[in-house]
């Protein structure tokens, strides 16, 4: 008789994805991993057999919460410029640099641990970035359609722009520059929006 | 009687950085150190107590020489506008993806790796950042001053735009993106410039 799961799947995820998007993979152990997500070292180690099992279901429990949830906010305006002027500049750590530690996005984090070493992770990142580029391309040509992008502008070479953008937004936080710093970037990227 | 260093300190720093840069601090270790450098572990260790001493000199050893060199890129055009668009197009890796890793820059690994947990690591990094960005707005004024760019335009904006980019494009060349991508995002990102 399978035995029902005594841990909730969810919480488990958000906690693991939580240490990893902190700590990074290297600098995460699976000792502070069962400590925090409070699971039993033999359920935990049933349910994902070794370290990096459980880093691709927390980062694939990030793509299914954190930035399913940052491209719905693309959606909210009918206005799409405005959609993207607000996600971006979303982007910006609301805390102040003596609060609680910024923790950029897994994703680019990610990228600069691993890109280099782990090509199966390398390629779930690229995909990642992909989908927020289409987001973002799509957007922009509905912005265009709505005469706040210039004719005389690509949105599909905007969205690159912005997709790349966003990743040094990701590493500036990190290092909790002045928040100010990355507003002006992203309004100077956005100039051609209306 | 002091005895003469035994080892070359510039090539033992390029050897440690090229370490760090590849594989990040926290997954490089002594051993792999001293292995890498050549030098004797009683050396280096006399040298560098720990692992963290010598990330910082590695550090100091990248600013003097690998960022020094880029900015100097900066100012080998009369145009400016040639020598911000030449500077920031080289930062497209040049090989393939299926080519040697790209190691993106160690600014902006160290960023994302230490910028949470090392003020002192951070504050460093901030620091350098800071460098370029006056490197950029100082050669985008120059380029309004030679009719290159609009006077619409900020320069000190536009540097900031630049340099946030610049992170960027470094997280995704160690992801191994598309280089066309990356290249559309500068043409992008340079349309002001003529």
């Amino acid at each position: 008789v399978a035995r029902t799961r005594e841990y909730d799947q969810s919480q488990l995820l958000d906690r693991a994805m939580t240490l990893f998007w902190q700590h990074g993979f290297a600098e995460t152990s699976m000792d502070q991993l069962v400590h925090a997500t409070g699971v039993s070292r033999s359920s935990l180690y049933t349910a994902y057999p070794d370290k990096r099992t459980l880093f691709l279901a927390a980062l694939q429990h990030y793509l299914d919460t954190v930035t399913t949830a940052s491209l719905q906010q693309l959606q909210q305006h009918e206005r799409a410029s405005a959609s993207v002027r607000r996600f971006m500049l979303h982007l910006v750590p609301q805390r102040d640099r003596h609060g609680a530690p910024n923790l950029g996005c897994l994703l680019t984090n990610t990228a600069v641990e691993m890109g280099n070493s782990e090509p199966q992770v390398a390629a779930r990142v690229r995909k990642a970035f992909a989908r927020v580029e289409n987001a973002l391309a799509s957007r922009l040509a509905t912005a265009q359609a709505q005469g706040d992008l210039g004719p005389e502008y690509d949105p599909a070479l905007l969205a690159k722009q912005l997709l790349v953008l966003i990743q040094g937004i990701r590493v500036m936080s990190r290092l909790r520059v002045d928040k100010r710093l990355l507003r002006d970037a992203i309004n100077s990227a956005l100039a051609p929006l209306s």
